[in-house]
C-alpha cells in the first residue's frame, strides 16, 4: 500500500528541478514552498546549482544525507520515469509530480512516459500523486508545495479563522480550479485542510487520497473537482466511508456535456464514463453535486460550521432587518425544497415583545433596523431557534460593516457555540474584511448569494437524512444462498440472450413473477389444456432465445378464449415466428393468463461501463420514451432506497390513484426492485441487460405482474 | 403628467428634515448628500437650527428663495401630507419621502396616511417616490439623497469605469436592496446610471420611473427589484416599450412562495397577485427574470458591455488557458441551452498554429497558459469568434493578477470595440481590482460563477431571440370587425354561464369549432332525425346553463347507433339531468358526430387579479392534472407565440408521433389558441373563465375538434 502519510506529512522534502531562477515553475515552486514556515528539513535537488534560495544544493537524490519521504518532481517529462526510479532507490516514498508532458498530450509518446511512471510507482510501492498537476498544500504544517499564485506572498497565516474544527480539504484534477477553491473559501474566512491538485491522477487518484483524510480524521468536509473517476470499487469503498463517517462529499464531475467530455478526455487523456450513472451513484452515496465554485464553497461552509447540528426536518426561520431580502430569501428558501412555516405563537410573542409596529414576526421576522440594534442578530436568531416547528435558521444582515456587530460579539460567539439548530447568515450588502472575520470566527457561514444560501440548508437538510437513511444499512439479501446459487447456475447455463421462459425460470428464484409466467408448451393441443387449466382469456407467445422482439416477430396472441382461439392462435404465432426468423431455434409457446389491469411500468437493469449494472425504473408508455421521466440506481437497494427511486419519477403522482383510478400497489414494484436490484449485484459478472417490461402495478394490495422479462449476458 | 425630470434632474433640491444630527437618518442623508459635487443649490429646512453642515437653512419650504424642483421629505410620517401640501403650495414639483411609517405598518394608521399622501400629491400632481425609501442616486449630475452607506464616504467617482454607454439603472422597492445591487455591480465596475428605491410607491411605482428613463435614452439595461406590479396597463405599456427600444429589463418579484408573499404584504402593504401570471407576462415582455443579486448584476453585465451585439444564436466557443476549467463552464453552457460545437477545420487550423502539442483546437480551446502567453486571450477570442459557426465566445481566465493582461492591453480593448460578437469572461480565480477595472474599462463583462456567466450568454440570445419575434408585431385580428361585434353581442346578452351550445355559438364567430358543434333538439324524434343526418355513430348531450358538468350530472351519452339507442339516450339522459339538478333550466340536447382519434389537449382562459385574461394550454389527461404541466399567455396572442406555447410543455414532443401515432396538427391547435386568445382579449371585460375541454387534435392536416365549450362570465 502506498503510504499517502510520506506525501502529505513527510518527515523531509527533496525538490528535484529546484533552481534559483524564478522565470521558471521549479524556481517559483521552490520560492512559495520556501516562503511558508515548513519545519522538516529541504533538499533542493540540481545539477547545476551549488545552492538554491539559501539552501545547499544536491546534484542527485541519492546524495541527501538522510531518508527522505516526499520528492517533489519539475523537471522535464522524458527524465520524470528514471528520476522516480532513483528516488525509489533511495527509499523515498511519496512523489508529487507537477510536470506535464504526459497523456494530457495528443500523441502517444505521452502516453507510454505515463505508463513508464505508472510501472516505476508500482515497482516502488510509492504513493505518486500527478503527473501534470500544480502540487499541494497541508496547511497544518504549512508544506507547500506548489507554484500556485494563491500560496505566493500571502500575509495571513493559511488557517486564517480562529474557529477550530470544520476543516475543508479540496481535491481536484485541475491545478487552477483546485487552488481557485482555496482562494475563495479563504476569501470567505473558512478553515481548510488540505489542497491537493493530482492532475492525470495516474497513479493515486483524489478517492485515495480521500480515503486516507477519512482515517485521519482532520477533515470534515471534501470538495472534489474529478474529470474521471478510474477506480469504481476505490470510489465506492471510499463514499462508503465517508457516509458512515457522516463527512460531506461536494463533487463536481466534469463531462455532462459533450463538450465537456470533450475537454476532460482531452485535458488528462481519460474517459469521461455516462453521467446518468454518475448521477446515480452520487444519489446512493450522498454526494453533493456542484455546479459552481462559489457554490461549491458556500456548501462547504455550511457544513464546517454546523457538522454538529444538521437540520432534523426542512423547516427553517428567516430573521431579517430588511423586509425586501427576507422575502426574497424566503422564495429562494422555498425554491429549494425548505419549508418557511407561520411561527407558532408562543414564539411569535415572545420576539413580538421586541419588535416595533411596523415589524412582524409571522415568518420571515422581519424584525427591522430597530430591533436589530436592540435586540440584536444572535438574540433573534436565538429566539427563533427555540420554536419547536424550526429546524434551521437564516438571518439576513447587512455585513457591510462590522461596526454593528460590535456590541452583540460575545453573544453571536455564544449562540453559535450553544444552538442546537444550524444557523446560516446571508449579507445583502457586500460584506468587509472585518465582518468575515468576525462573522466566520464566530462560527456563521456568511453569504453573499442567497440561492446559495438557501441551496447550502438544503444541502444539510438532504445529507442528514440521507445518513439516516443510509446507515440504516443495506439489510440482508432477501433471498436464500440456495435460491441464489439455483438462479446463478441457471444463468450462468444459458445462452447469450434468455427468452422470457428462462428469464423468469431464473428471476421466479429470486421471488420476482410466479403463476402469471405461464407454462411453456410444444404442441397446439397442450396449449389448449393450459389455457383450460387457467380458465379465462389467455395470452400465447412464441419463446426463442434467438428472437429478441416476439411482438414484431407476430409472435404473441392476447386475449384468446375458447380451444379453437388458442389452437388457431398457436399455429399462427409459430409460423409467424418462423416466416420472421427461419433460423430461430424455438423452444415453445408460453401460455399465460391475461393479467389484471392496472399502471404499467418499465423495470430493468443496464450497464455502465464503469460502474457496472445499474437499476432502472419509469412508468410505461410516453414516460420513459418520449418524456425521458426514469430513474437509475446502483445495485443492490434497500425497499427505503427503492421507493425513493420510484418516488423521484415526475409522473410517481400517477401511483396515487388519479382519475379515478385507484392507487397503485408501491409496495409490490419495490419488492420487484429490491429484488432484482440483488439479482443483479449477485451476477454482475454475467448480466449485461435486463428488462421487465411492462410490469402492471395493480391497485394496492392486489400486487403487481411481470408482463415480460428479458436477459442479456455479457 | 408628474414630472419625473424634476424628481431626477431637479434644479434645485430642498432636504425637509435636514440636521447636523449624524445619528439621526436625516442627519445622515444631509451629510450623504453634500458628500457628492451635486452642482444645483441644495436647501436644508430645519426648525431648530439656522445653518446645516455649513448651509443656511430654512424654517420652511416657503421661505427657501428660489423655486425648487425637489423636496426631499425624512420628518415624522404624520407630518408628510401637510408638509407635501405645503411643497405643493411652494411650487416644488417632485418630492422623495424617505419617512417609514405608513401602508407598511400593521394598523389602520399608516394605511390613512399613505392614502393622504396620494391625495396631496393627487391635488398638485407631483412626482412623488416612496415612502419608506431609501432614496435614490442620479450619477450623472452626483445627486445622492439618501442615507445609504453606500454611497457614503465614497472615494472612486460613482461610475467608475472609463467606457462609455452600456449604463444599467436600478429600482427597487427595498432601499437594502436596491443600494445592494449598486455596491455590487460597482464592485465589478458596472456603469450606473440610477439606483431609485421607491418603498412603497405610494405614487410613482418603478415602471413610470422606467418609462422616464426609456424616453430619456441614457439607460441601456434595467435591474427591477420589486413587490408588487399596482398598475397592470402601466407594465404592459412600459414593458412594451422597452421591448421596442431594445433595452433589457433584469427583473426580480418576490412573493412566488407563501412566505415571500407574506413578507411581501408585510413589507410594503399590498398585494403579491399570481404568481404564474407574473410569469406569463415577463415571458410575454422578454423580461429577464432574476434568482439572486450577483446573478443579475451578471446578466447587466453582459448587456451592458454586449447590447450592440446580442449573439445571432445560441452557439459559442469557450477559448481557455485552463483545461478544467474550459470543461466545466462547457458543461454550464450546455446546462444553460447553449451549443458549443466542435469548431470548423479552417477556423482550428489557425488557432492551431499558436498551440503547443498539449492544447487542443476543438471546443473548448485549450490554448494551455503557453498560447495565453505567446497569443493572448484577446487575438484567441478574436480567432475564434471569426469562426462562422460560433456566435459568441466565453474567454476562461485568471484574473488574479492584472499583469498578464498588460503586454495585450490595447489589443484587449481593441478586440472588445470591433468584434461583432458578443464576448465574456470567465475567471477561476478571484479577480483582483486592477483586473476589474482594465478588463471593465475594456468592455468584458468579468464572471466569476460560471453558471451566470453561461447563463448571461444565454440570457442574452434568448434576449435576441425575444427581440425578433416581438418586433415582428402583433399582426391584425383573424376575425372580422362584424363577427367579432356578432360575438360580443351574443355573450353580453348571455347569462352567467354560457352551456355548451351557447358557448359554440359565440366562438364560431371566431372561428372556432364547426360541424362538430352539432343540433340542438328538443324532442327524441328530432334527435334520431339529427343522428340519421350524421350517419355514423353519435353523442348526446344535455343543456343547461345550470349544469356546469354535464357527465356528472349524467346528462352525456357516446357512441350511440340506431334510432332506438338515441330515442333511448335522450330520454335518459334528461332524466338523470333533471334528477340531478331539478331546478335546472334545460335548452335541450345536442346532437353531435363522434369525433375522429387524436390527441387530446385543454385549451383555455382564466382571469388573473391583476393581468386579467391569460390563455392556458396543456395536454389532456394526466399532464394537466397530475403532471401540472401547463404553459400561460396573456392575450392576444401571435401564432409564432401560440406555437410557442405549445412547444414549452414538457409533454410537447406527443406532438410529433410517437408510439406508431401520427404526429398531431400543431397548425390546428395553434389556430384555436390565436382565436381564442383574440376572443378573450376582444371581451377582457366580459370573461371570467373558459374551457374548451378537450380540444381532440388529429393527425397532421386532418385539423382539430372542440370537444366540449364552457364560457363563464364576470
Amino acid at each position: 500500500m502506498p503510504d499517502i502519510r510520506a506525501l502529505l506529512w513527510p518527515n523531509a522534502v527533496a525538490v528535484v528541478g529546484a533552481t534559483n531562477d524564478q522565470s521558471k515553475l521549479r524556481g517559483r515552486t521552490f520560492s512559495v514552498m520556501r516562503g511558508h514556515p515548513f519545519a522538516g528539513p529541504v533538499y533542493p535537488i540540481a545539477r547545476r546549482e551549488a545552492e538554491v534560495a539559501g539552501l545547499k544544493a544536491y546534484p542527485a537524490i541519492a546524495d541527501v544525507p538522510q531518508q527522505v519521504d516526499l520528492a517533489v518532481l519539475i523537471i522535464p517529462a522524458e527524465h520524470v520515469p528514471a528520476e522516480l526510479e532513483r528516488c525509489g532507490k533511495a527509499g523515498v516514498k511519496a512523489a508529487h509530480i507537477i510536470t506535464s508532458g504526459f497523456a494530457e498530450e495528443t500523441g502517444e509518446r505521452g502516453r507510454e512516459l505515463q505508463a513508464e511512471l505508472r510501472r516505476v510507482q508500482e515497482r516502488y510501492d510509492m504513493a505518486v500523486c500527478g503527473p501534470n498537476s500544480q502540487g499541494f498544500v497541508n496547511t497544518r504544517t504549512a508544506l507547500c508545495p506548489t507554484f500556485s499564485p494563491s500560496m505566493a506572498l500571502r500575509e495571513r497565516p493559511l488557517i486564517s479563522t480562529t474557529r477550530e474544527g470544520g476543516r475543508i480539504a479540496v481535491l481536484a484534477q485541475s491545478g487552477g480550479v483546485g487552488f481557485a477553491f482555496f482562494d475563495r473559501g479563504d476569501a470567505k474566512g473558512l478553515p481548510f485542510s488540505y489542497v491537493v491538485t493530482t492532475g492525470n491522477e495516474a497513479c493515486l487518484e483524489s478517492f485515495d487520497i480521500v480515503d486516507f483524510m477519512l482515517d485521519e480524521g482532520e477533515t470534515d468536509v471534501f470538495i472534489l473537482f474529478v474529470e474521471s473517476i478510474k477506480n469504481p470499487e476505490t470510489f465506492r469503498r471510499v463514499a462508503d466511508k465517508a457516509a458512515r463517517a457522516g463527512k460531506p462529499i461536494i463533487f463536481t464531475k466534469i463531462g455532462q456535456s459533450d463538450a465537456g467530455r470533450r475537454s476532460a478526455a482531452s485535458h488528462t487523456g481519460s474517459l469521461a464514463g455516462s453521467y446518468s450513472a454518475y448521477r446515480a451513484m452520487f444519489d446512493h452515496y450522498g454526494l453533493i453535486e456542484g455546479r459552481d465554485m462559489d457554490e461549491m464553497i458556500d456548501i462547504a461552509a455550511a457544513f464546517s460550521c454546523n457538522m454538529r447540528r444538521l437540520p432534523k426536518g426542512r423547516r427553517v426561520c428567516i430573521v431579517s432587518g430588511s423586509g425586501g431580502g427576507a422575502g426574497w430569501i424566503a422564495d429562494a428558501c422555498a425554491g429549494a425544497g425548505l419549508e418557511v412555516p407561520e411561527l407558532d405563537r408562543p414564539t411569535r410573542d415572545v420576539i413580538d415583545a421586541y419588535l416595533p409596529a411596523y415589524g412582524t414576526s409571522q415568518n420571515p421576522v422581519d424584525g427591522t433596523a430597530q430591533a436589530i440594534r436592540t435586540l440584536g442578530y444572535a438574540r433573534l436568531a436565538e429566539l427563533a431557534s427555540r420554536s419547536p416547528i424550526i429546524d434551521g435558521v437564516v438571518v439576513v444582515t447587512t455585513a457591510r460593516s462590522a461596526h454593528s456587530y460590535e456590541p452583540e460579539k460575545e453573544l453571536l460567539f455564544e449562540v453559535a457555540r450553544e444552538c442546537p439548530k444550524p444557523l446560516v447568515m446571508w449579507t445583502y450588502t457586500l460584506p468587509v474584511a472585518s465582518s468575515i472575520a468576525l462573522l466566520s470566527d464566530a462560527g456563521y457561514p456568511l453569504y453573499t448569494d442567497l440561492q446559495n444560501c438557501a441551496r447550502a440548508m438544503a444541502a444539510m437538510a438532504d445529507y442528514g437524512a440521507f445518513l439516516e437513511r443510509y446507515r440504516s444499512g443495506d439489510g440482508p439479501s432477501p433471498v436464500a444462498e440456495a435460491a441464489r446459487a439455483a438462479a446463478r447456475a441457471e444463468l450462468s447455463a444459458a445462452g447469450p440472450l434468455l427468452s422470457e421462459v428462462t428469464a423468469r425460470r431464473v428471476l421466479t428464484h429470486y421471488g420476482i413473477g410466479g403463476r402469471e409466467g405461464g407454462v411453456l408448451v410444444t404442441t397446439p393441443e397442450a396449449a389448449v389444456a393450459e389455457a383450460r387449466g387457467l380458465g379465462g382469456p389467455v395470452v400465447l407467445k412464441v419463446q426463442s432465445p434467438d428472437i429478441l422482439h416476439k411482438t414484431e416477430a407476430g409472435g404473441v396472441a392476447v386475449g384468446l378464449e375458447g380451444d379453437d382461439a388458442v389452437a388457431a392462435a398457436y399455429a399462427r404465432i409459430l409460423a409467424s415466428a418462423q416466416r420472421h426468423a427461419p433460423a430461430a431455434r424455438i423452444e415453445g409457446v408460453l401460455v399465460q393468463p391475461m393479467a389484471a389491469a392496472g399502471l404499467e411500468m418499465i423495470v430493468g437493469v443496464s450497464r455502465d461501463e464503469l460502474f457496472g449494472p445499474l437499476l432502472m425504473v419509469g412508468l410505461g408508455g410516453i414516460h420513459v420514451e418520449v418524456l425521458k421521466d426514469v430513474a437509475f440506481a446502483p445495485v443492490p437497494l434497500t425497499p427505503a432506497a427503492a421507493e425513493r427511486l420510484v418516488r423521484v419519477l415526475r409522473a410517481a403522482p400517477l401511483l396515487d390513484g388519479v382519475r379515478g383510478a385507484p392507487a397503485a400497489d408501491v409496495p409490490a414494484v419495490v419488492d420487484i426492485l429490491v429484488r432484482l436490484s440483488h439479482f443483479a449485484a449477485d451476477n454482475a459478472d454475467l448480466v449485461s441487460e435486463i428488462d421487465l417490461n411492462p410490469v402492471r402495478v395493480h391497485a394496492s394490495g392486489q400486487g403487481a405482474t411481470v408482463l415480460d422479462a428479458l436477459i442479456a449476458k455479457r
